[in-house]
């Protein structure tokens, strides 16, 4: 194994993807400041008690431990930034009463990747409205999530919209115990249907029923099922609801697909939930939702909306550019050409220095700065 | 102690600063495009070994270590950019036989802070360029630094120049061991001349003398003292002359000081060394310098010469701005106004849905969107 072989699932980003990468992450910044969204820059290293959220050991589990020699303490690498926005939103940014809108955008590690296919260290770039419970605050993260992702180029949208709210009203409805709750939880994300049914086994209807339905609601045509075949509980009524408001809201921008049936891992969401798909890439490239009172922890209880994506699975969707050719400058010239190259080099243009005599190829440069009785002038350029 | 407190030299980026922190990585890393650097961005974790230069114990010891799940072996948490971007030179781009200019931007972790006043998380931004030893490279990477500097609006500058070859020429010169060597370079790097005295006890003259007086070139005028006081070997010649190369290029740009005092903990120069300082802050802004032979250990030892800054060091001499006002929008006609909205944001705008009816102070808008008669209108907004 020779020495600069690099971990599995952890690889360099290279010229022809990095500028990419950097686009797209100040393109969505961008978009994002326009929405009204302030960027914090949380760290890479934290207590770890910070870094999640209580009772999310599958996030503990991701998370690689540190020993801080200032402190003695156990440090965490961060493996998501949405708590720590949190974070922040409750206590440094506690006096503002009303709404508080924060993005981000950095790396986080996983000691095992999520996936085969994944890094170990996505890009996340995110955004998160905290104060707000109105389903407004969802629309404009639905609308900020699809917009940034227009908006770097990419079509052919699906979003799936689902909501959680809907498992835990019938949980509660049927007076599950917390433990079975949460052992049911898992075995309906696993769609694992006998195991459901023995764990209800002694539910009451039509909660029962209502449950084991979950796992088939999903499809364009999900919604209409659910409201005949789920009961009218309050909750359900206005989960199902703000679930049309969602989809009525994207009409003719995405293709809508409703799922009951997706009750993923992510601990900490309480309501609606949605995940934005595009061609080239068979997961979600983005994923949000609903997750109130996640401030708790930190003193302050919040209801909060928001979303985020890997910007490493981003552009695996993104056509390949070119990086524009330069204009070569000999290395003997380059004092006597200081103005001329500071110019057009404020116009955009690459100048790049040649102290070797290389190629045009080599330089990535199809003209060159030369002088000319009339002073520096910009010519075609040919390998030689 | 509460739970959310951060580590010792560990801090959240607020809003204020992190959008100038993302300002100036935008501007300098569009800068490096237009000198032809092409972007890279290393992991931040892989094996220890890679992450370090042979022999640079100091490295090592600032290097967070982690253990990793997949393979069992020891992992390190990035404490320098450098020697990865060296890896992607020899290892990744090798077929490239010329000149290779790359830049990077992203975090390091230091396991202990440089000073007191540092952050253990730097925002390591740089550029390098491979493959050309000539004295125009060092002056290519001397005028972006500079260039990249004044850009963001930092004046004042004063450029520091040194050069590591003169005390090994001296050294070499005087047929000190490498041990003896190491340790007289700790010792003139602390200006203990006692000590360096007795370590020098049996050196031969005029390079004991000359190694004695290192640590007191310092100053505009120590070039001139140096060329009289050094003895003329070829490649202290060579390196005066490069220095006063560097110093005439940035003439009217940069205050120069010469400094041969100054040996630098980085192992791995070898050739000129720079540093810019600004008003507002103590320690040098930026650094860089020549480091030969630095991709030795990948298979590949390349000549190099390179630059980088910390761009939370870099935001504390930027002057402060506000943040623009928004234009605020009623959560009630973000429905109906969504074309006028869209318009406006891609203008540049700042567009705040308004779901909460708060004040103008609390939304940071001093203008609204509102119906009138003609449509949609953007009219002054005041506190209610």
């Amino acid at each position: 194994m020779r020495n600069w072989l690099l971990p599995e699932n952890i690889a360099d980003i290279l010229p022809a993807t990095a500028r990419q990468v950097e686009s797209a992450k100040a393109a969505m910044l961008e978009r994002f400041r326009t929405y009204g969204y302030e960027l914090v820059c949380p760290p890479l290293i934290e207590y770890i008690d910070s870094l999640v959220y209580d009772g999310d050991t599958a996030l503990v589990m991701k998370t690689f431990k540190l020993d801080d020699q200032m402190s003695g303490r156990q440090l965490g690498l961060r493996a998501d930034i949405t708590p720590q926005v949190a974070r922040i939103d409750a206590h440094l940014l506690s006096s503002r009463q009303g709404v508080t809108r924060l993005c981000y955008a950095g790396s986080v590690l996983h000691t095992v990747p999520e996936s085969a296919m994944r890094s170990r260290e996505p890009l996340q770039i995110g955004a998160e409205l905290y104060g707000s419970s109105d389903v407004g605050a969802d629309l404009e993260i639905v609308d900020l999530m699809l917009a940034s992702l227009e908006g770097v180029g990419v079509g052919g949208l699906t979003l799936d919209i689902g909501h959680v709210g809907i498992f835990r009203a019938l949980a509660a409805a049927a007076a599950l115990p917390a433990p079975l709750t949460a052992e049911l939880f898992g075995v309906l994300q696993a769609k694992d249907i006998p195991s459901a049914e023995t764990l209800l086994a002694g539910a009451a209807e039509p909660f029962r029923s209502a449950l084991l339905a979950l796992p088939g609601l999903y499809g364009p045509d999900a919604l209409s099922r659910a409201s005949q075949c789920l009961p009218a509980l309050p909750e359900i009524r206005r989960a199902l609801a703000d679930m049309q408001a969602v989809a009525d809201s994207v009409a003719g921008r995405a293709t809508v697909n409703f799922d009951l049936s997706d009750l993923r891992g992510t601990a900490y969401h309480t309501g609606l939930m949605f995940a934005a798909y595009a061609p080239g890439w068979s997961d979600a490239l983005a994923r949000g939702g609903r997750y109130d009172n996640v401030g708790d922890k930190f003193g302050r209880a919040r209801p909060a909306t928001g979303f985020s994506l890997d910007l490493r699975d981003l552009v695996r969707v993104l056509p390949q550019r070119s990086p524009a050719m330069g204009i070569r400058v000999a290395g003997a010239d380059a004092g006597r050409a200081r103005e001329a190259i500071a110019a057009l080099r404020t116009a955009g243009e690459v100048l790049v220095i040649d102290y070797l005599g290389e190629s045009a190829t080599a330089l990535n440069c199809d003209r060159a700065l030369v002088w000319r009785a009339d002073g520096w002038q910009v010519e075609p350029f040919a390998s030689h």
